[in-house]
């Protein structure tokens, strides 16, 4: 535990309402000496995946100890179950629903624990908000020092998300995008290292196809800049994953594509 | 006051600008010790009512000596007195326009002063930021443990805003939509013990007449999951009132609801 | 350097993605016991004057010894240098684009340095996200008070954006729209001396042309209720400009007006 915790958050709740606000307060009613970072609190409303996605690629570069709260909970106040999963290095607190686990996994799961134990809940809880009422109180006695498993029984059946991973052929990759960044960045799940593999490398060109759409020709650059302004190329993303841009442009309007869209890399022509 | 003071910050402001962040600045060259909590910025442009609401629900969350500045403030740089509220275990810093008085009854008011007192305001103040220029010195102040007295005399003429009650009548009950949040619920003026008295509880179903449309049957649950996806239902909300929601839907969309609209329970069919 | 530090943050990224977290968690790991403020993190993609702006009118609100980082950079990961501007109080971090003069040149440029040294970036530096792997590392360690000239030469061609000054003639100036915010408040590059040197005083009216369409008639007034509902008027800014706005209500979207738009103040007629 650093000397000064950091709990961060990450929530599909938006900011126009006080939902985020008052999971903080009841942070800092437990742990007033916390550093509180927001992740995002723009997940789509109940997409899971994309919390996923953010919490696995940011949580990876916080400091020893840090704790990560994650609220994506559509079956909030039903029978899922409130989780705390410990790494070797961080401590992730949240729904049972897939959402914490694809970020713990990076860090090396050590143990997961199911929260039961009402003295660290909020006195009253609501069926509506366990953010505030379940969540939060479990992040801020985790950064004053509380060890996780004073918070329930260990389980071992949590939800194993299975994201796709890209599948590989002899001379091509079927992938699918697993984000669009707020430049208009078509974020796959494909790896640099597997594009290396089929023998491409910075300045070589391939064929992209969203879908079973036309294909587009595209080359794999070390900077948006080495492209002309609005022209198509394809970058290794600051996650580790093979984007597809635009340079100075939005690469998801300009070839119309969606989270979730299947994606070929095609090597044969 | 606690050993490291909290002050929240809510306004009309949003985040494209950097109005939120000037008040910042001059709280932490006053009071560099501060903890800032944003309660959200996102507040409709000059909706006092909306601002009102969501104080009220998120303040009493936070620790005792908290001190809330609230800015929505059309009538900045006119006559409108800047104001403190001192309650029972909390502050309030703001516009004389009902913003404040709603969350400040909710912790019990001692006194309200004018904010007169130029030693604790900028150096120069600008007629139409008074949200940097007055009220973020005077938050700042009341943090470092200046008396509330201090800032100029008590009054009692402040605006009390006379937000609706609901009616009750022998087999009905007549509010308003006081907000709809980020997922689209609905969330009324009516409490789960004025529903109770009508021998409503979880699992008994009524009817909800919106304006003069047609009635909606809904039912009473405890938790989002006990309804059918995209079903519509009424629930206990994290603020203490009724909410009309839909599970993982948007029920003010479904329903076509704005805040403000007028809301029938209807009991007798 | 006060002894808790202030880094500041302005960025393009917007907060659907957690760009703006992972920088952060980079400077939380150098730096634990820093204070974060967000600037805003809504600047238009790539619009390097908006963000010089409002880099500007809100970096000069902070106490001395901050550390302004600020990322809106095109040109990522190509030839543009990443920069430390040393000024008679702060630090600016970012690329050499022009985003940071304005604001330094307000406080006062003393020295800028091309950041070289690969002690102070991250241990993998992404060539699209220099704002985590280079930028705030920069800051961090500036904030921890290692001498801005550790981090590589100062230089003395970095670009000095020509920021256009308005023009004034005998009976007219002619300035430009450098921004719209949050209330549709029509920000231009004329200063109130100007207009005073006119002649023209609170009360007083003139008439405005925006592009060549025909004149609008109005007033400068002291403060936004001194106009009638929805009256256009103009003000003293609290950034020290003058704004063409609407009592609540929004002047941009009344004058179909947007930033870079040529406005002529006329005070022959």
């Amino acid at each position: 535990m650093p000397k000064k915790p950091i709990i961060t958050l990450l929530t599909d709740f938006g900011l126009e309402d006080t939902y985020v606000a008052e999971m903080k307060a009841v942070i800092l009613s437990i742990c007033p000496n916390v550093t509180l970072v927001d992740l995002t609190h723009n997940i789509e409303p109940y997409n899971i995946r994309m919390g996923a996605y953010l919490l696995a690629r940011s949580a990876e570069q916080f400091p020893e100890g840090t704790v990560h709260l994650a609220v994506v909970d559509p079956g909030v106040g039903g029978p899922r179950k409130p989780l705390i999963i410990e790494t070797n290095s961080a401590f992730f607190v949240g729904p049972d629903n897939g959402l914490l686990v694809l970020a713990a996994e990076k860090l090396g799961i050590s143990h997961v624990y199911e929260i039961t134990n009402r003295a660290y809940m909020r006195k009253e809880v609501s069926n509506v908000f366990h953010g505030r009422d379940i969540f939060a109180p479990a992040a801020a006695y985790l950064a004053l020092g509380v060890p996780a498993k004073e918070f329930g029984e260990e389980i071992f059946d949590y939800v194993k998300p299975s994201y796709t991973k890209p599948k590989i052929f002899r001379d091509k990759i079927v992938g699918e995008v697993i984000h669009i960044d707020h430049f208009g960045n078509i974020i796959t799940n494909i790896t640099k290292k597997q594009l290396n593999m089929k023998g491409i490398d910075y300045g070589k060109s391939f064929s992209i196809i969203f879908k079973n759409r036309k294909p587009v020709k595209v080359k794999l650059l070390e900077s948006y800049s080495k492209a002309k302004k609005r022209e198509l190329l394809t970058i290794v993303g600051s996650g580790g994953f093979i984007e597809v841009s635009a340079n100075m442009a939005n690469a998801s309007k300009i070839l119309n594509v969606k989270p979730g869209t299947k994606v070929t890399f095609n090597f044969s022509s």
